[in-house]
Order: structure tokens, then sequence, then C-alpha cells
């Protein structure tokens, strides 16, 4: 991958939209919590575009300070009314059930049956998304205008399901880089129904990873499906040597939809990845948030916990929690789309190709500027107003490539997107304007720390 | 002083605006200068109080490029006209006579007092407030519209002063705390019958030192009530070796008026009090000004000279020199008002809660995010969109509690109140997810360079 | 050059503005390029101001990665339709013909011609500024409205110019100082006929050269008239080790219109020039613009290449490129004015008064204030709302003379004008307050470290 727009060529396909939402919409009805065979079969079906490991680790097992669950099924579960009815239905909706809801097989007054029910009064039309893995209980979930039209009467209340013994499922690919530095990319595989939280990133990373398929990189990519917390904490926890490799990474969550995007930085806040993502979304042409790290979101509060502080940022469009959709049946497939998608894949491409090209050169002739006409690299007519826009990057290039800057801290200088500054390079190196310097853009102390 | 809440709970009473303000106007009516009875008087008054301890050094004392000056005492003044009325009283007002005015006693023409006279044009109906204290003169200050009003008649002018060899009078009290590091609290006692200037800081840590007697203290807290200026070099002057011992310092003027409130930083500008009077400001729900330090002021000139350099600042309500009352009649007992003064004395408890309470801890459990679930610290039910806002001071505390961020770095980094911070902190550690850090918040290099 | 002021005493004399309207005026006709009689003619006039030392370096002399060009003069050129009419002339104005084309006498028709005419049809009355000095090319620039009224017929074209061997001429003149550390003021003498650009500069500098003379100044000043790019870059090539002592540096062009002023920082962007450029233009009254580095500009590209980073910065009233008179025949004489040159050269002179004056003093009595008012230094009636303002200054001095801080870290921390500041420091040291500090501004690790 050393020529500019390798990634935008080789993997960004003008169907890359339609791809990963027509995967999003395979996965969709699956019915996943943070165990269970859910996870497995979304876990199958990535595995059908690239060669997934699959890891099952038994209930019980200690990871950090927190202990594999129980696994949860479910086959179905319903409400009926004294008219046999069924008010509510699993069959029609995953969410109807709150996730590692128990099993019951009851009769029960409304009033009863209230205590077990969660609606959203201000969204009246929707079901709520809720989840209660670590306290035994059961509960539905459902629209409050449906609440509300419910008689007094008697109800037949069942949830079919099982939380026994078993494992909890993961899958890893590793695409081999040049180095056995990696670059991760992590997604959430524990949420039911919800198109962009989070099909849409676990689709936009399966092909990913299925486009990376023999390209030659710098560094190897680990594509990471875990169900969220306790996933990434039991990888943590089976890799903690094996995570000191990772020099850049990003969790992908809620990828599909129009809003963002937003970037949300690792807690050491200016990681190469940081900057990178940042210098991405500047130059997107769209309206991008850059936020600071907080504690609060997905998987990158176990990967930027303080005995890890891997540089992991959060890759979103809109922020999770501010669209009213969050958490409801609104997530639905008609929520995210192809156009959406695409960009959101572009852009995770371009900030790879930043990681994977940004290298620090030593300009061959420091003093003063060399003859760029001569060399073919420069208008030969002066005094046109308009030339020096087309040579900034040029210029820019020569001037901080003293050997103490690279190639991102020249973009970020010249204000000027990366691929314009990585491509001129290129040339300069062609024309032997500029030679490897010696210095890794990856050495302790260097990176980060040379931004002008 | 351990748990959270100590200050409020014990020393902020809920009267203790009222409390301020009788003691604000029990010293209102006395004649202050810089030397003289009426400091006496003022330190008496807060001796019924607090344990004072008097200092008087006699006239003549070189304190560091300064000598103590003569004392100034008054018994009283007038101007009569030719019908024996005295339109200027001393008795009335005794702002009515420049502060270390020299005696006189003499019938002149209107022309000639008028050379004598201190009014102000622009506000007609105050009296303004003057002083000479290095230059051998006297005047009388009045309203312009009672000077516009005077008849070119003969006057007899009267000022029944004293200016002799005597002492400058300071007091000073230390509640003393479990580490002989201090906390200064200063207030200049040298203004006559202004209620803000400085009645009102006078009363406050008056009733500030009162509230602590049994309370027991990380720092020693010395009150210094002394006249402005001279008063403060003296007590350097006399204290030079002690003065090193003061870890945190504010100066409080003017502290009864609705303005502000306003902190000026010390010198060093990022010393503790200045964080931990920003911190207490912005999140008081009122709109504070936070000013950066400028050699202009009040005491603070003194602690913060350069061969000093203590981490004092200033607190006030509204900025001196900015309000139309400032050094006129109008600073008088009602401009000033229990309310403000209460939140006043509420600011700087809070502050001092923070100086008092701010540490290091280690999180035990560094690797990953513990699971507070299991330990009852958090919502059982997940998908909750509110949930995160009430957990965010434990996350925030948990991410950053890696040894080398203190509370008080954790509330800047996360934008929560001190308070929050501080009481989650406790339960924090009374759950075993913190230990104490074996690194002090004073130690050097690391109290200010620990932000993020 | 101890007092403060001096410059502005000395050398801004009153019609200094006409001085070098009437010297740009005398210079603005000869027909510049980079090579040839032109610049030499421009170094005689100077030459007949101040004592200049003129270079001249051979055709094919290489200079880092360039090499002297031939020398390049033109004796006449026109453009005759079939009247016999001359449509073009380069007699009315030398923009008319690109500098550096070669010899052409020619017949051709309207369509030939086309290929070898410049004009700007944005801008239809006026004649564009073009140059081809590396690449072999011939061409005639015009007004659009005139290329647009040519018939369809054969038009005589001649070009009666000159390429050959020759030289490149420049010239320098340095006054000498009590160091031998360097400012360097530095002009292109290379355009033809445009006013601001840059016979205004040269104007100003061949000005304030004379002026100076028999001044003592700190600094030796070298001021350099050289053709843009390939001049500098001789200097430069032949100065390589001498470039070391330019401790302070300023580009100057265009200085004689009503806009800006603007600065362009040096490559280090902290350097003494910068900030002392930075407090003039802030002080100025005007509303100067203060750019960041970036490597497209005048000679400053030169000096502060990577293997030389020199702190050079650019001055300027408007920003090349930014106004429509830029590079065409409406940067004329009636585009520079007396008043504006008069402001650019006094801007320029306070900032060499800064950097003639910055130093660090210590304050005596550092520990609190020094009583200012035994001294006769400070109002000695205290009390009165405006006094504080007057103070300022001295109480700036007095707390920052620590032994740490520079005037100009003075000035700039108390937002105050240098000049303010240094006179002030003037009467302080007079009066045994201050005493020159033993740490030279100009140290290592001093100078821009030290500000608060």
């Amino acid at each position: 991958m050393n020529a500019e727009g390798y990634f935008r060529e080789k993997i960004v396909k003008e169907d890359i939209g339609e791809e990963i939402l027509s995967f999003a919409a395979e996965i969709y009805p699956i019915c996943r919590s943070i165990t269970g065979n859910g996870v497995r079969e979304t876990l199958r079906a990535i595995g059908a575009h690239v060669p997934l490991e699959i890891h099952e680790v038994p209930t019980g097992t200690a990871v950090f300070d927190w202990v594999i669950p129980q696994e949860w099924n479910i086959r179905g579960a319903y409400i009926k009314n004294e008219r046999g009815e069924k008010i509510v239905d699993f069959s029609r909706s995953n969410l109807h059930v709150m996730s590692f809801s128990v099993p019951v097989r009851q009769h029960m007054s409304l009033t009863e049956l209230k205590q077990h029910v969660y609606t959203l009064p201000d969204q009246p039309d929707l079901i709520p998304y809720r989840t209660s893995y670590y306290a035994e209980n059961w509960a539905f979930c459902m629209p409050h205008r449906l609440l509300e039209s419910l008689r007094d009467e008697t109800y037949e209340v069942v949830i079919d399901s099982h939380l026994q013994d078993g494992h909890l499922t993961y899958g890893e690919y590793l695409h081999r880089g040049r180095t056995e530095e990696e670059f991760l990319l992590s997604a959430h595989v524990c949420h039911p129904s919800l198109a962009n939280d989070n099909c849409s990133g676990v689709a936009l990373l399966t092909q990913l990873a299925k486009h990376m398929e023999g390209m030659q990189t710098r560094y190897s990519y680990r594509f990471l499906f875990a169900p969220g917390t306790i996933g990434a904490i039991t990888w943590l926890a089976r890799n903690e040597q094996r995570s000191q490799r990772i020099k850049h990474g990003l969790v992908v969550s809620m990828v599909g939809d129009g809003g963002g995007p937003t970037y949300k930085k690792s807690r050491r806040g200016d990681a190469r990845i940081d900057r990178a993502m940042a210098q991405t979304l500047r130059h997107s042409g769209l309206a991008p948030s850059i936020l600071d790290f907080s504690p609060y979101g997905y998987d990158e509060r176990q990967y930027c916990s303080p005995g890890f502080n891997l540089p992991v940022g959060l890759f979103q469009r809109s922020r999770f929690g501010t669209i009213p959709h969050y958490h409801t049946s609104a997530d639905n497939l008609d929520f995210i789309a192809p156009p959406h998608l695409a960009v959101s894949y572009r852009l995770i491409a371009e900030a790879i190709e930043i990681i994977e090209n940004d290298a620090i050169y030593r300009n061959t002739m420091p003093k003063c500027e060399p003859q760029l006409g001569r060399r073919g690299l420069y208008g030969m007519i002066g005094g046109d107003k308009d030339a020096a826009a087309a040579n900034m990057a040029m210029l820019w290039i020569l001037n901080l490539s003293d050997g103490m800057h690279s190639l991102l801290d020249i973009a970020e200088r010249a204000n000027l997107p990366f691929a314009v500054i990585q491509r001129t390079a290129q040339i300069l190196l062609h024309k032997g304007l500029l030679v490897t310097s010696e210095i890794a853009v990856d050495e302790p102390g260097v990176s980060g720390d040379m931004r002008p």
C-alpha cells in the first residue's frame, strides 16, 4: 500500500453502500444478546465473507473483574389476552422481550403484568430496547399506546427462554501485514434487531475485512466482532500481552445514518488515529464533530481503561443517545442507507490510508528552495495570481521535511488533505528531492510531539 | 474534614448572611485608617469572636522598603459658616475628613477652603473617600452639590486630629490543622465607614474563623486582619520564613454586594487555589469573572510580589473600581445584604473544601472497567437513555485514577462539580475500587502539571 | 540607542512619507528583471543615498540547486498593425513585454500573435505582469479590451531584447552596530514598473538605511537589495556562514498602500522579530493581520528554508495577491501614498526599537512593592479611581522583573505598548529599583521561553 489512493481504488467499490446494507439486512432479524445462538449465527454469517476465528469462552470464566455469564437463548414469547389474541409476539419483533429475561409461563392480572412492561411514553409508537444481563428479571417491551389500550383482564404471559451454563462467543479475523503491529477494528455484536446499532458497524467491518484480503499492508488489521463490554473485556483478558501490539484502533458503531460524522478521540487525545480521523473528517466536506474522550460510550471504554490506555477511538455517524431512534424499534432497516454506509466506509478507509502512509521524509536540498521549474514541477510562467495554490503542497512538504515532521504533521500544518500531501510527496521522492528519514513515525517521542 | 460537605454542613449556617451583616454593621461606624485607635477598636470587636493575637509595631520600624508611619487619630472635625452652622461635620460621616489629615483650626475664605475640598462632580450627592498617608496634607470630602451651594464667606475650619509616634496595629488568628502548611485568609482593616470595602470582608472572615473552631483540618488557617499595603508588608517583613508555609491563600474584600463573583488569580496563575476557585465559581450557577493576575488591586500585590510569589488570589463580588459605589459614601450598609454575604461565604467554604479534600487515588482495577452493577453501583437495567449522566462521575474517576490525576484534575476534565467527584470517590474508596496513592497532591511537579 | 523614542526622534522625520515616495518615483520607470541593467540602474540610485556594496555574480555560477541565469536586457518592443500603428509599445509601459522574453522580429497573423499574448479578462483595462525566467519564450501583455479590438490582419512583432551571458547583480549595505549580530532587511529589486511591489519597499529601506547612518546600535543592520528568489538564494549561497549571524530579519515589500498592516511570521513562529512585530502592530491603532508562516511569499521562503530556518518575517501593508492591483499596471505611483509609506516606516522603526532595547532587568526590591510615593513615582493622593491606569506599567515591570522576563515579555503580559514599558523601565533603572540582569535576552533558551 505505497501508492496514494490504493484504498480508494482497490477497496472502495462503487456499490459498497449497497453491499454493506445487504449484509446488514441479512443479520438484522437475528435475536442477538451478549451470549447465545444469536451471536453464533451472526458470526457464521460474517464467516461466509472472511475466515473468522470463533472463540467460545465457558460460563463462569473470570475475565478481570467480571465472570462470563450464562448463555441466554429464546425460542419465543407472547402475551395473550382472554380472547386468545397474542397482543405481543416475540416473533414479530425480538425487541419485545427484554434481553436475558428468565423464562416465565404464567397467568396474571394487568396490574401484575405492568410490573414487567417497558414503554416509551414520549415515543408511544415505538418499542424500547432493554436488557438485564446481570440481574435476574424478565420483562416485555411494547409501544406505550398498546399498553394503554390493554383491558383489565387476565393475561397469559409466556417467555420461552433458557439461561444456562454455556459459552460467550466472539469472532476475530487478522489480516496480516508486513509487521506484527496491529490496527484494531472492533464492532459489538450483542444488539438484536437494531439496524444502525450495530448491524451497520458489523456489516461495514465485514466488507472492509473482505476487501482487504490480498492487500499488502504495513500494519496487521485485527477485526473483532464481540458482544459489547463483556466481549471486549474477555478479549483483553485473553490477549493482555497481545493488546500491546495495537498501535491504532477504531470502535465502529452506528455508521448507517446520515448524521455526523462523529469521532470521539482515544483517552490519549493525540494518538495518531485521533489525528488521522480528525484530518479525514475535517477534509470530508461534511460537518464533523470531533469530541474529546469521555469514559461513556462503546468498547473504547475498555480499550481506553487506564490499565490499557490503548490508542482506540470511536467512529459513528450520529452520536449515540442523541437521536430519537436510539435503542428503539425505529432503528430499523429504513434508518440506514447505502450512501451513508458508503461515506462511513470511505472515511475509515481514508484514515487507514493515512496511518499506512504516514512517514517522515527529509528534503535533500534543505538550503533554499530547490529549482522546481527545472524539474518540471512548477508553473513555467511566473506572476500568475492563481499559481500559488497549486504549488502549496510541494512548498509545504519541502519546507517541513526537516526530519522532524511526518506527512500527517505537514498536512495538519498546511491545512491540506493528507492525500494531496502524500501524492505530492511521492512525486518529490521520485524526483530525488525527498529521501526516507532514518526516524520512523512510530518511534517513541516522535509521533504527536513533532507538530509545529 | 474527610467527608464531603463537611464545610457546608458544619459551618454554613442558615443565617450566616445575617450573622456576617450584623458584625459588619457593628464595625461599620468606626473611623479606621492605616494606624490608630480605629484599627484597635475593630480588632477588639473581632477578638470578641475569635482569640485574635494583636501586634503593635512602633512608628519608625523599617519593613522592607517602607517605614511604619505615625499613628493618626481624630476626635472630630467640622466646617462652620458665618451663621455658626456646621455645614460639614465629621460626626455625621467619617468620610468627610481625608484620612491622615493633619490638624487644622483656621478661618478662611471659600476660595482658600476649596483648595482643600474633594468632591465627585459626576456623583454630586456622594462623599468621596480620600487618603493622604505619606504626604502631609489635610482636606475635607463632601457632596459636590454642597460645595456648589456654599456662599463666598469666611468659614471656620477645624480638624481635631493627631499625627504622632505610636504603632501600627494588626491582628491574626491561627486555626491549627494537622500540618503546619498554611492557608492564608487576609482582609484589610484600614478603610473607615465603607460597608462593602471592607467591613464585609472583615466580617466574613471573622465568622469563618469562628465557625472553624474545633474543626479538624489538613491545613492550618491563618486569618490576617491588617491595614492595606503597609499592614501586609509589615506581616511579610516580620514573617519572611513563615510565609513559605503558605500553600494557598485568598485576599477577601467587597464580598457583600450582588455582583460577580470575581476571582483574580495569583501571579502563578495555575496554583491550586486558582484552580479551586475557578472550579467553585464555574459551578456556582452565577456568572463569575475569573481574571488573570495583574499587579494592581489589594494585598495580593504584596503576597504576589516577585520575592514572595505566594499562591494567593483575590476574591470579590463586584470587581473593585467597576461600580459607582466604590470609594464613596454610597458604599454603606444598604449596599450589602445577607444573601450576597452568604453566597460569598459559601463559595469560599467550597474552595476550602476542595483544597482540603483534593487527593490522588488509584483505581485498584485499572484493566477494563470493574463490574459496577455487581457492587450495587450501577443501574441494573441497561439501555436506558438517561442512565449515562448519573454514572459519569464514577466512570471519570475510575478512568483517570491512574495515580497521576487528583480529584480536582478529574473534576476539571469531567466538567463536574468537585463535590460530586469527591463524594463519588468516597464511595469507590469504600467499595475498594480506589486506594490512596503514594503520591501526594502537594508534591513538587505533581499539582497543576498533571492535568490531562 | 539606549533612550526610548530614539528611532522616532532621530529617524522618523515629518516628511519621511514624501521622501520615500520621491525615491520610489525615481526608480519606478526602470525596467528591472532578475538580471540586467535595470537592476544595476536601481542599485546605482540607491547608492546615491547609502554606500552600497555592489556584487556581480557571473552567469552559470551554481548557487545551491540553482544556476545564475543569463543577463536579460531590452531596448524596445512593439506590435505594429498593417496601418503602421504601434498598437503596443514597450516605451509606454515596460509591463507590455513578458520579462525575459527572447528576441523576436516577425510578421504574423492575429491567431499566431494570440499564442503570445497575456491579458486579464476580468480586469480588461489593465496590463498584467508576467515573467518566464527559466523557460525560453516570449510574450506581450496588454489590456484585454485592446486584444479584443484587434482586427484579423498581419502584425509586425518586435522584441529587441538580449539574453546573453553576463551577471546577476545585487547590492548590500551594512550598518555596523556594537555587535556582529545582524538584523537583515531585505527587499526584492527585480520587478519593473510596479510601484508598490516593490519600489515602495526598496525606497523605504533606502531611506531607513540613510537615516540610520551615524546611529549607535546594538545590532548590525544588513540592507539587502537583490532580485527575488535567485538573488536571496545567491546571497545565502555566498554567505552561508555569515547568515548564522542573522538574529532578526524582515523582508519588506508592498509597503505603500493603505491596507493591512500585515506581518507573516518566520518559520520559527515565536522568534523575537515575530513578537516585536506583533507587539508593534497590535498597538498601532490599525487593524493588523498577523499570519502564521507559510512557504509561499517573498524571499522569506529562502531565509526560512529548513536548512537555514532564519528568524525572518515578511512585512507588508496589503497581503500580496489579495488586492486587484497586484501584478498589474494598476500598481502604479497613484497606488502608493506618503501617509501609508510613513506609517510603514514608523512600524518598522518601532519593531527595531523593540529589538534594540529589549532586555532583562531585575527588581532590586523584590519583596513587597517598593514605596513608589517616597520616590515621587506615585500619585500622592490615594483612593482616586483613575490613578490605577497610569501606574500599571510601573507595577507590571516591578512585578515581573524577576530575572526571567524581558521588557517585551512584560509588554506582552501587561498588554501595554513596548515604548511605555521601556520608558518606564528607564525611570525605574534611574531610581535604582531595577538593575540589569546578568542574563541576556539573547541567551539560548531565554528568549521566547520566558513568557508567562
